[in-house]
């Protein structure tokens, strides 16, 4: 599959500088590019490669200036990061081999129904009474519970286990092993030091445009009537738990190995780094940021904050403390010597008083 | 599925005050709760919704006094929460959808055995030599492997993974993707800057009654006769590490993304909070609790403490300093003002030397 | 199976003091063996046990000097521990089921090629065009994506999913569940808030020796022609997040549940504590010990350091300052007393001046 840089920059609505009738056949980093690919620069500081790049076309900024000469042919346009991952996306889709139709063997209940342009893989699953969009790919060992109901344009990877009554929306990818829908971890203690198990009756709601990555758990919501919410356009990545009743606002980006305790809820555009851990029944504002291995105890009202520690509290202060702490070990021998001082300060003037 | 309010106060040998003759076909929580639905009132500050709920009953505690006209009817009972948990038990038990028998293709090895009232999943997978009771459910993708003996009762949710020799007893309730008897972490290092896998030859032992959350992986002992242990009562759960011959004594609650290392030895009815990591070798005495994220390096041998930190200490003394760590820029500039003072009053005094 | 004591010691260049016709069925641990069974002592800690143990046989150092009667046969080796660990591999390869043929029902398509000795679970799942070496064994619910290639003697476990193109090398070990080549955590922020999913179109590649525990994910990397890459003889352990374009340098170990961001380059002969979180595009240096929940934001230059804390610096330097921190109450406090000291000092000395 061959375009020229013409085609790209049509597609792109960008403006070329060269020779536009060059074939590209794949895409590449600026440093490793050679002839026939297209790369991009966006970051300056990878200014020098474009100098040097064997790629036959560079997707720069209009606002791009040359201090040296270039080889490459250039394609102007608005944002080069967008645009590159515009084109990654359009390659994407034509050279990943579509998968469609059913392998076998594969199990879908009679009374579910599955809508146009499907892929059931082998050893995928599909309980009773689901009710399943158009061009949705349910790849095998894939395991989807009863009464489940799936939106159009989504992907269910290979051994993604949905529990039964989740809703699932349009446009989003769940990848291999993630859990959707298990039991809330709720125990009544007893009065013989046992613990009841409090069935767990609620289920997920997942908006359109989430991405889910590999092996994260999204436990179901306690009471009838009840869903853990992830609202749309919300991004999270591997490894991550996400307890009964929570919420996750739109847009909000969550990196691997987070936990959120039952019934907190995170707000809109906010973005939560690795291995941080949120109490139970928190709010978080919307726009919130929080740096890695941060831990949240308390409800965070204004928006906009970075936070970090554990508690956690505003970044550059938690910052500012932890480079007093590396001292700690200097600070106690100082006030010791102070003390010693003042101590022989005050034996010196003893006979004074 | 309807029951009256007298009979459900049968069950749960509660006094009705009302009109004990209504009918009821759903639970809710007490603010959301709807006519013809039970909700119950156990936390004295939801006590204004129980003026206001349009729910038909409600169940309260005998020692309960209205403060304003109620028009719910009432079941009077010893522990409202208890009695609620009840009844979504039984709820759950009616109208959840009771797999029986087996789906195809399934996989059973011949010399495997399994008890009445079973369900066997599409592509659930029973290896050689199983024995498995009565009343157990396989969902579909469940792994089980040679020689594992299953109890009663038990579920075993879709895609868990039980490796060969794995004993689980009765009453358990294991969720989706969780893995039970992978090789421990065991590595011997070599001259040469390699290392060598010694071999996992031990098993794991899940005794009545525990419940683990998804994508959880306990591994199993390393030598012969040796087991990972999980006493009776336990409640893992999701994304949880177990390592090679840890226990966990009966009755402790582990939370999400908790890690336990190898050969350590959990106390009964503990109460670890989520992302707590634990060395390995340690003794951890009844009834600790750790609080989120702890490390713990050292043997906890008093029972009944409440740890905080990494590594962890007591919970109160842990906020103190915590709270002094926020303050340690201002506790640095103070020190630094004593001794400018300190080195002034020297100054000031040295011709008196 | 039986070998007499003369037998095992051949295997392993030792030398028999005592009795080398008695038969040997077992091995066990020093405090626990019985008669017919093997075990060893190296650690100095357990010798007391060479004098009461019940084993027929113990392996143990040319240099080990006797200070009591041991009635059991010794068998003298340079290393009891390396030779304990080697007795328990061809143990295992002696007992272990050996797995082989094809269990119905599975799926490989056509144009994919398996070498000799192979096994294929039921429910197994082989896409098209994979290239698979010589007695490799690939567990029931195991997906193995289109193109996929693996070397010899590879073990591909249970309810292991692997993305399409990944190539895995010889003598792998793969466990439960573990997902490999999933997409890396990249969005590009729009205008409007939303993110747009970059493609992630490289791959993973996992070298020879290296064994890899169960539920772990590791993302493929973001380009065309990149790979996430795990070097020769890495040892993973259970639920560690891998993020897109890491390299692990070859014999490092990384214990379970941490995380390590994309596009960080770790060394060689490293050992990762549990629950080590690492940011990205660091690099961090041969050699290096990260202590249990250590946390690191900046690249680590030289060799061979340990560290601990978050952000993590000197093991050493972090412990005290640690200690420091628990007494930072106290400090404050003395801290107060000196200053309202220095305060008094000076009002005594006011008139002075």
């Amino acid at each position: 599959m061959e375009f020229t840089i013409n085609q790209i920059a049509g597609m792109l609505a960008g403006e070329v500088k060269g020779k536009g009738d060059d074939k590209i056949s794949m895409l590449a980093k600026i440093q490793d590019a050679k002839q026939g690919q297209i790369s991009f620069l966006s970051n300056p500081k990878y200014e020098q490669y474009i100098y040097t790049t064997q790629a036959s076309a560079v997707i720069v900024s209009k606002e791009f200036v040359a201090r040296k000469e270039i080889t490459a042919t250039l394609i102007l346009v608005d944002d080069p990061y967008i645009s590159f991952t515009r084109l990654l996306e359009e390659y994407h889709k034509l050279v990943s081999f579509q998968k469609s139709g059913v392998e076998q063997p594969s199990f879908m209940a009679e009374n579910s129904t599955i809508g146009k342009d499907f892929y059931r893989g082998a050893f995928s699953y599909i309980g009773s009474n689901a009710r399943i969009g158009d061009n949705v790919k349910i790849y095998p060992h894939a395991f989807i519970g009863d009464n489940v109901v799936i939106g159009d344009n989504t992907i269910i990877h290979s051994g993604v286990k949905i529990y039964p009554d989740t809703r699932i929306g349009n446009n989003c990818v769940i990848h291999y092993g993630t859990v959707i829908g298990s039991d809330g971890f709720g125990f009544a203690p007893q009065h013989d030091g046992t613990y009841k198990t409090i069935p767990q009756l609620g289920t997920v709601i997942i908006e359109d445009n989430v991405a889910i990555g590999g092996n994260t758990v999204i436990d179901c919501a306690t009471l009838f009537g009840d869903a853990t919410i992830i609202r749309k356009g919300v991004k999270l990545d591997n490894l991550i738990q996400i307890a009964h009743n929570v919420e996750v606002g739109q847009n909000t980006v969550i990196a691997a190995q987070t936990g959120i305790s039952g019934s907190t809820k995170i707000g809109e555009n906010c973005i939560l780094a690795g291995q941080v851990g949120i109490a139970g029944h928190l709010v978080i504002a919307n726009n919130t940021g929080l740096g890695a291995q941060a831990g949240i105890s308390k409800s965070i009202k204004e928006p906009g904050q970075r936070l970090m520690g554990s508690p956690a509290y505003e970044f550059g202060e938690y910052f500012k403390s932890y480079a007093v702490f590396k001292r700690l070990p200097d600070i106690q021998q100082r006030l010791r010597e102070l003390e010693a001082k003042m101590q022989n300060a005050k034996s010196n003037s003893l006979p004074v008083d």
